[in-house]
């Protein structure tokens, strides 16, 4: 093509495609949860019973193609009874170009040529093919203009070698085909045929089942072997617009790399190289031709020898002899290249084989007693995409499956596929920018730019400065350390009162704080919470429980109506059940509640319970410590947030500060991006980590007030804030809460937002929910945002087979490809602030149908 | 060339190159040292009076040269008063080739065109070039016949338009040039002269610097532009065979990549991009000719509009017009890029200036007293680059300098610049390949290869469990409760016992440990260390100091002598003195000081000690805790090992259960993988963070014998370790932890180990040290492994002005490019495990000017 005939074509191409620039975040975003929604059902499994390689090529022309042929020929033409699989997913220049057609004839070819002592069927099948590219292989004419239709071409051919011995087979898939030799996004743009990224990888893997060992004979790992060929280089669009190298990453099949030997070949192989494993991947080798700079030495010298580096001989401009020769002297290459193959993939299968044995040998696992998990018990995950595990099983066949990690990890997890890929491709470069550097009196950029985003955004209308740390628990001790010293200089005069009456005895701080909390496993953060199975003398022979822990009211939803219910002591009072249900949860947060009777009451409890708890004069409370809205780890129980807001007046009217600990219900979680939206009343200090950084890596921060700040702000060093970690705001962790909290609350990036940005649309079918609720194996449901939570109902006197009960319903989840964890018999579904409702869903209809399958049984 | 005289040609280079395979680790290594040991100094200075850009290739042939000429136009040719350099370090092909005469020519030409309203002074400079390209150049022979020469060709032209108006200048420099139309690194091999990576900077440094406006005249940021045209593609190899990304790395100008329009172009932009971004790079604009595929639609889509793709018309095949009209056709394009360059500039300067106010106002800085900090002491750091930071500065300019991170970042540093590109390249494929996933009962590569690792190396010979956390804080508290737990099973009868006859009352746990010490800033740990400035009651109310705190004989290089310093109540007995000072420091560590007097002495102390401690039967010693050999945050002491090896076997005696905190001390810190091997002891617990991950990301683990976890064992999960963090074991940190682990012991990697690999060279300058600990402004020495350290003297009268005389001092040697921080009156310098020795003896020698300086002052 010319210069100038090509700029005549992008005229009109750009004009088709210029809707897609503009609305391009869209575009983009779409494309991907296209394929997210598509594979809510997680995509497709990936069988291992034998090795599967994908060839990739740093860039067009650099002979994918012959690399797949000579990995063909390596196998079916030197061993007997072997079975190649090619497949093709995408061709464009069909029909005047076929990789697979080539591949098939070239083997064919081949194969005559040596007369190898055996066997030989071959097959060439075109699948699906644009109406454009029909009309030249076709007789009659396509009805439409149009699209992609069945084109059902088959080619088939047995060859007999130097004697008819044992059989080969040689199987050769085009899926897709375009006419014209273009890009495939911009084919369909052409042609039509749209073919979204999931259907590429359904299709893609029914063919590469084909490729199984047959039942009929017995193949070893190394005389099966399957191709698949991609189109173009690693980032080349596919059908749908979404690069090759994101299109096929849910399967992360193990790649082979076609390098470039021609001038400028290195720095294209080592930039494709690192596309791919920017993306998760593995590569076996890389193979490149001679082109006479030795180009495989600059690679091998730079990547340490970890990828072995494979040279072909020049390809010959002299096509006389149909390539036979240059087939015959790449040979050798040929036979180490699939030697290197197969052993990659046993290693890779025995290591996977082995991982669970070596993980209960030597790894202690948190909140686990190793007595009780087999090793067939393990979850062995090879990777993640999105919202999905990767796992290896092992049931007929070795496989890698998907499960939804419905318990989000620990309730981190926030990225979707594409968030995932950013998030990688901001870890890398912020690596390489800035490792890791010291904080104090210090400022680099991801950190100053994730403490504006955070008083932005979850710090709004109230903080002023963030405090960086580790993880939840070291968040909470630095939140305890403010609050106790706001509290000590503003109670200055009465504390040194009090100290000097007791003869200098010092004062006992206490949190106040609700039973059933949790704020972390550090002593200081223990000790803020209630005793209870973790804060034994066994667990943690410190622990006294320096807190005044009250009962606080709940709610839940139970046959489809949300209800409240009272601690034991606030049920003494004849209360006005009026105001005790609501039949939406919307209602719950409604401010007209606080002018009901049951706001007296609440004030009354609190009020009466601060009296009496304050029974030493030495004793004084602190500071008040809650989990907004839901306690997480207390069993996902939802408290009143009447309840919690009176709380907070009243200590904010007694001048003893308010800590929210929104570790847990920060960033989306419960369907805002912070509780105080909900609760409508501030805290002085919060605290946030898990989906801070989008569920990718820890890092916390403790938000505090200006009035808070001032009370460390002296002439003396020794009245600073003396606590810190290593890796304070260390730059990977802010980077990575940039990009999340941007993220989630951009609605070109999440979809799950309502119209004023300020929630998430319900993730949770409202009726099925309901449904739920009503079912006679479920004491009550909780549903906020991204959390989906239910309490088996336990009779009394079965109360022990609960947790049996539990893990049962979870095994068989996880049968439906749910990952979840229960929590005693309260088993939840956590989805991520961008996953679409329709997967929620989809899980939440698995785990209603097994719930009624318990309920048959039972 | 054809394919068969390339062919050819290949193996002849081969051969010559073969060598380099061979030994590639070490060569890629001896190059990147070549550039750190030369770089001691720091890389150069950047500066930021106005912007540079580096024009980056996708490809060979994808027209940089015509880039840099349209952006030379834009600024030169239209607008007055203004000044353009236009630097190419490297150039092959030369003289045919010659970009930067290329560039002289064609801006000249299109001057002439369009005759503006000015004046126009240009040169074209090619400043070394090898003897085979000179030959083409010169009348004379060279006399050497390989090697580089200085060439000093020079030409220049002044060029009057429409009237003598305002001058610009167009400054063009070649400087270094080969003559093969080949790869540099090739080019070099064939023609000789080698050109350290180190030397390109420096040179190109002073290029740069050229291109500086003029005191003369007063030109605007945005009449001035200076830009650096790279060669081949981003990963070609430069003369040293380093990549250029990598080369050019150290200075981290901002980047033009031009793109690829052709077929299969999006692929190697888009590979391109992410290989500069995975070294930290930040992109200005893509920029790519339009070859009808409208392939920027889909980089634009990709990059969702954070890098401006930029479209030039396509480059016509007849060139009979020069490509006048295709320059005027692009004027445009260039405006706008030169537009963008210019506010990305003006925007990062404008940020830069206004970050040390920002930080100030809104972050909370651990360990800081705010008020203390002006913001003109904010250090901007603006990158890291193996172990300089890249400050940013306003002097007499706005300029980029490095400083040596002398505190190696709170003692987490390890990687150099090698080893953090490549710890960036792990990062972003764990991220895209794990994200994070959970952990309890699941098994993943990355933390089981690193449990495996750390079971192999600091755990070997003892250790049998890894259980993973975020900081070395969170891994004390896991290592106490484990030994408390396993104290109570070893000691149940006797514990039980005590609370019957007691009536119930609970058992009150201490620790063991030394004055002095330091485990973290959570309530747990901090509990177990002794009363401090962070342990008061306005720091820590809840802080009661659970342990029996011992004074330890400590040990420092006074006057070239090593010597121990005895705790008083030692003192009060007649102490052998023989035994109490050491010529070197292996002698300290020699285990025949076990049968001196001195281990009587300690015997004896330390069993009254722990008879007279436990004074209360109720309370227990349920755990020794040890920081080995130095106390870090307690001020670098050096404990005498043979009085803590003697504590250990003490407490395994009484099966008390032994600490170490091996978070400082391990991973080479003091030049041994395990402090294990210094003090010939074992533990039952140990953790570790910091370093373990080679400095770039929180991760700690906590090692256990199997008797430790046995203590877990049994058939409820109550009996279990009961306690987590989110992120445990999350798989970036402990892919990092693999990469960082199996570096600093690889001798391939790291040239700093000696024969035996089990430990590290002598690093510090054995006379440069004595003589410092002999200086009279010197109190103390401390070194070993990456340590060195020294506390000042203080006259008894001044001790207040200690912390202003450190700070001074640590003043101006950050004026020297080394980054300190004072330790109350002690500074320290601190390496990784990989540092060149050489580069630790400039430091020392600086530290040593600066002594010197001060001690005449005094």
């Amino acid at each position: 093509m010319t210069a100038s005939s090509a700029y005549l074509l992008a005229t009109s191409l750009r004009r088709r495609l210029l809707h897609l620039s503009k609305t391009s975040l869209l575009h983009h975003r779409r494309h991907s949860l296209q394929f997210l929604s598509a594979a809510a059902d997680a995509p497709p499994t990936v069988n291992l019973s034998h090795p599967t390689v994908v060839v990739w090529g740093s860039n067009t022309g650099v002979g994918k193609t012959l690399v797949s042929t000579g990995l063909a020929a390596s196998l079916v033409v030197c061993d007997s009874a072997s079975k190649f699989t090619y497949v093709k997913p995408v061709q464009t220049g069909f029909p005047s170009d076929s990789d697979s057609r080539f591949l098939y004839r070239k083997v064919s070819q081949m194969f005559l040529r040596r007369r190898p002592p055996s066997v030989l069927l071959a097959s060439n099948h075109v699948m699906k093919a644009s109406c454009a590219s029909c009309r030249e292989v076709l007789v009659e004419e396509c009805e439409s203009r149009r699209g992609l239709r069945d084109l059902g071409f088959y080619e088939e051919r047995k060859l007999v070698g130097e004697e008819n011995g044992a059989k080969s087979e040689l199987v050769c898939k085009t899926m897709f085909a375009w006419n014209e030799a273009i890009s495939p996004h911009l084919a369909v743009e052409r042609e039509g045929g749209d073919v979204s990224d999931s259907a590429v990888l359904d299709m893609l893997e029914k063919c590469l089942r084909h490729g199984l060992r047959g039942k009929e004979d017995e193949r070893g790992q190394d005389r099966v072997l399957s191709v698949v060929e991609t189109a173009g280089g690693v980032a080349s669009p596919g059908p749908s617009g979404s690069f090759q190298c994101d299109l096929y990453r849910p399967l992360r099949l193990p790649a082979v790399l076609v390098g470039d030997g021609r001038l400028g070949g290195i720095s294209g192989t080592i930039s494709a190289y690192e596309s791919l494993r920017l993306r998760g991947y593995d590569i076996a080798a890389i193979v490149v031709e001679d082109r006479g700079l030795a180009n495989e030495l600059s690679l091998k010298s730079y990547l340490r020898n970890r990828v072995p580096v494979l040279v072909l001989p020049p390809i010959p401009l002299d096509l006389s002899d149909d390539l036979m020769e240059w087939f015959d002297e790449s040979q050798d290459v040929f036979t180490l290249l699939r030697e290197l193959i197969v052993k990659g993939f046993s290693d890779r299968i025995q290591r996977l084989h082995e991982m669970p044995k070596k993980a209960g040998d030597i790894i202690w696992w948190p909140f686990t007693q190793h007595k009780l998990v087999p090793d067939e018990n393990v979850t062995i995950i090879d990777s993640r995409c999105g919202e999905n595990f990767a796992v290896f099983k092992v049931q007929n066949e070795d496989i890698i499956t998907h499960q939804f990690d419905a318990c989000a990890s620990w309730w981190t997890q926030g990225p979707d596929a594409v968030l995932q890929t950013e998030l990688a491709r901001d870890m890398g470069y912020t690596a390489a920018r800035y490792g890791h550097v010291m904080f104090p009196e210090n400022v680099h950029e991801p950190a100053l730019e994730c403490a504006e985003l955070l008083l932005q955004g979850v710090g709004k209308g109230w903080a002023s400065r963030a405090y960086f740390s580790d993880n939840g628990s070291t968040a909470i001790e630095i939140a305890l350390k403010m609050a106790f010293r706001k509290f000590y200089v503003d109670h200055k005069s009465v504390i040194d009162g009090l100290e000097h009456q007791s003869s200098g005895k010092s004062i006992n701080f206490k949190v106040l704080a609700l039973n059933g909390s949790y704020h972390g496993d550090t002593l200081g953060a223990m000790e803020a919470q209630a005793p209870s199975s973790y804060t034994g003398f066994l667990q943690q022979p410190w622990y006294s429980g320096r807190g005044i822990f009250l009962d606080p009211p709940t709610l839940s939803l139970c046959d489809g109506v949300w209800k409240i219910s009272l601690p034991k002591d606030m049920l003494t009072e004849n209360v006005d059940l009026e105001n005790m249900s609501f039949s939406s949860c919307d209602q719950i947060f409604h401010l007209n509640r606080d002018c009901t009777a049951l706001t007296a009451r609440y004030e009354t409890y609190i009020s009466n319970e601060l009296q009496t708890s304050q029974n030493s004069q030495l004793t004084q409370i602190g500071a008040l410590i809650i989990e907004p809205i839901v306690q997480a780890a207390g069993g996902m129980q939802m408290i009143d947030p009447l309840f919690q807001r009176i709380l907070v007046n009243e200590c904010r009217a007694r001048k003893i500060p308010v800590i929210f600990d929104e570790v847990f219900t920060g960033f989306w979680r419960l369907g805002v991006e912070s509780t105080v939206q909900l609760l409508n009343c501030l805290p002085d200090i919060a605290c946030y980590a898990k989906l801070m950084t989008g569920g990718i890596i820890p890092l916390a921060a403790t938000l505090a007030t200006s009035a808070v700040f001032d009370a460390f702000v002296s002439d003396s060093k020794l009245n600073a804030l003396l606590h810190g970690h290593s890796y304070s705001a260390h730059a990977m962790g802010c980077a990575a809460a940039c990009k999340a909290i941007k993220w989630f609350k951009d609605p070109s990036t999440n979809l799950n937002l309502v119209s004023d940005g300020r929630s998430l649309t319900e993730l949770w079918d409202a009726q099925l929910v309901s449904q739920i609720s009503s079912h006679r194996a479920v004491e009550r449901v909780v549903t906020l945002g991204t959390l989906f939570a239910l309490e088996l109902h336990i009779d009394g006197v079965n109360s022990g087979y609960a947790s049996q009960h539990a893990s049962s319903l979870i095994m068989k989840l996880r049968e439906d490809g749910l990952y979840m964890r229960p929590l005693g018999n309260v088993i939840y579904l956590m989805c991520g602030p961008c996953t679409s409702p329709t997967i929620c869903n989809q899980l939440l209809s698995k785990l209603y149908a097994r719930l009624e399958e318990f309920n048959q049984i039972k």
